[in-house]
């Protein structure tokens, strides 16, 4: 690299191209992406992206999990690679930004760092990440790459086990080649990415870029209210044990028990299923699901536990007994304070604004975390809307946020000085 | 029949074996019947039941419903019929008494005026309707033999119609049959049941028997909450627009209306639907499955207005819209003041006590009532327990039940003086 390599910027077209043609298989018609992962839609996308690179003049990389890089230089050179990616699948009926924007600011780094001279050996991977969503298993192909999947991840997936078998053979992969992709801790100088915030905190304080510290750790829950099953014409309604009142009043409850006391944590009820389900019988057993995020498990605990002090009075109010399940967690994870640093030194040098915050949802760079120093940054999401044809990050935002990619980027290729 | 009339009463023992036949197929261990229409174990308990009429001399008529009769003569003496029954079907995980009592009571009072020297031209039908309890088609047997039952009903049945189609042809049934099953208005004389009460109103008075004077008004209802699906993470509570909130609200609201205002109505919710469905996912979409019942249609839409208004009420609180869909009624039925009456003497005669009630269940003594004069009438259930293993009402009860119907078929069968 050359002594100007301050005023390197992204090129905007190309960029803006890039991005177009990475977010075009799976368009859905009010202008969101509908490609959940190993779809015929998600597919397309990892064609489209594959032929990209060959386009390039890059080498294409796929690991035994599906996970789809463009290479300056093939690995077989040896030197510790600096991994850039993010993924290309999405939620069912998902929106544009979330994924295929972190991809393509990647994919454009890359470029420009070889425009700019960049000797044949720089050893940049940009990486498309299988499953990030969740689809099937939640940051499938990070977990894999990192080494954090257990053969018990892959036959309970989410949905049906034999679609998810008949998924990846349609996908050219299978169980053991996910069990066995993944690489050595040593092979990564680091992994970097850019993702959109999915939250309102850069828009609302004017922040250009969000530095992430870490990701929060997520508690999911099944809440079983048990009452007792009988007929909804006869049963006097003083004489009732409804469930169903038990789980609304604890819904509410959740809501109220965040908003008033827990203002750093966010919780949720997504579902809940009623037993037996019908009309003209009072149900005897609704399972309220229910997550909770918090980025200190100090508090996440504190919160769970008023919860369940909640259930029991909501339960013995309405005459019922209530189960309260812990199911899964997902825990916090830190990002490498020195990736954060270099992070927000590349803002300064671009004259940009940014601040440190937690990440309330999960991306693949908690899974590289366990493997190598890993960094996330942000850029401003419109309104917050996520997981919806409503995403959107105005362009300025993402040239602005892959600059800031590509100078951190730049800065941990530097020859130590 | 002999001037000793007043004395004769059912034989306790011989009731007592037929009823426990007749909840044999399909017992669960708990105590319970599990027979829903046209499975293995009901069509089996209606094997017992005609194997039952023939051994005891009697003539079996099965109708192109699959109603199945035990008759005294057959119909082509051509004298209009007193028909007695119930059903033999259950709902899933149901109880023993309800419909397998009345059926074994009317069999009984048929064998007992057999027995007490009726001639043999005696014009008295015992019969078990086909899924009363609308496994498939509510009320299905009754409706067909009183002409109600429509080609759409049968193509919209509960569950799967593919299913249903198997469940007729296991059972020698067909679509055509079921409409072709319409008996003329002056082949009947009246119909009389008696059932269980499903509730707690003659156990809390303590009262003999139930005569019913009517059927309320079910009124069925779909209202779904419309907010927005967002990331359960990323997305700020106080900026979520959770439809989980508003279903959960008017959950709670719908038994307080009733409870405060509406005393003579009962409201259930019976299930919720959540849409998308996940943990961690905000609820754009939740339907809630309500029904409302009352004897006066006024105070039946009087309940559904306010319950309007707190749909729309919670819907605005929350950031919501809502969709407040009548699904269908089934309209309130009056049992015959003539049969009301009969029944009432039969009670004084046999030194009980009676009160009059209407019923907050259907039953098929409604679909006989547009055919026929109609009568029904409860004896206690011990807790209220209905559709359910703990379903349970005192043999004495069901002797005296079976001797209320006894007196007043006698007194319908007597030559008019």
């Amino acid at each position: 690299m050359t002594t100007s390599r301050e005023t390197i910027r992204i090129n905007e077209k190309r960029f803006l191209e890039d991005f177009s043609r990475l977010t075009r298989d799976g368009a859905t018609p009010e202008g969101g992406l509908n490609r959940p992962a190993l779809s015929e839609a998600h597919l397309a996308a990892r064609a489209t992206f594959r032929n990209m690179i060959q386009e390039r003049g890059f080498s294409v990389r796929e690991d035994t999990a599906g996970n789809l890089s463009a290479c300056h230089t093939l690995p077989e050179t040896g030197k510790p690679v600096l991994l850039l990616g993010s993924h290309l699948d999405s939620v069912a009926n998902g929106g544009r930004f979330d994924g295929a924007l972190g991809v393509a600011a990647a994919f454009e780094v890359l470029q420009v760092m070889r425009d700019n001279g960049a000797d044949s050996e720089m050893p940049v991977e940009v990486i498309d990440f299988t499953d990030e969503e969740g689809t099937w298993v939640s940051l499938l192909g990070s977990r894999a790459m990192s080494g954090q999947l257990t053969q018990k991840d892959l036959t309970n997936p989410r949905g049906d086990p034999e679609a998810f078998q008949q998924a990846l053979e349609r996908a050219g992969l299978s169980i053991s080649g996910l069990l066995d992709a993944a690489r050595p801790a040593d092979s990564l100088q680091a992994y970097l990415e850019l993702h959109i915030e999915q939250g309102t905190r850069l828009e609302r304080s004017e922040t250009d870029i969000g530095v992430v510290t870490g990701m929060v750790g997520i508690h999911m829950f099944l809440i079983t209210f048990l009452g007792q099953s009988n007929h909804a014409g006869t049963t006097p309604m003083n004489k009732r044990r409804d469930a169903a009142l038990g789980a609304a009043e604890f819904c509410l409850m959740v809501q109220k028990t965040v908003m008033d006391n827990y203002p750093d944590c966010v919780a949720t009820v997504g579902r809940m299923d009623f037993s037996p389900g019908a009309f003209n019988i009072v149900a005897n057993r609704v399972t309220v699901f229910m997550e909770l995020r918090s980025e200190d498990p100090t508090r996440a605990g504190a919160l769970e536990q008023a919860l369940r002090e909640t259930s029991l009075n909501t339960s013995a109010k309405f005459g019922l007994k209530v189960d309260f399940q812990h199911l899964e967690s997902v825990a916090e994870r830190k990002m490498a304070p020195t990736i954060v640093e270099h992070f927000e030194s590349s803002v300064d040098l671009l004259g940009l604004s940014s601040r440190r915050l937690p990440s309330l949802a999960g991306h693949d760079a908690q899974s590289m975390a366990t493997l190598c120093p890993a960094g996330l940054i942000f850029v401003p999401s419109a309104g917050g809307f996520s997981h919806s044809f409503r995403e959107y990050t105005p362009w300025e935002a993402c040239v602005e946020g892959a600059n800031v990619l590509l100078h951190t980027a730049m800065q941990l290729l530097k020859p130590s000085e």
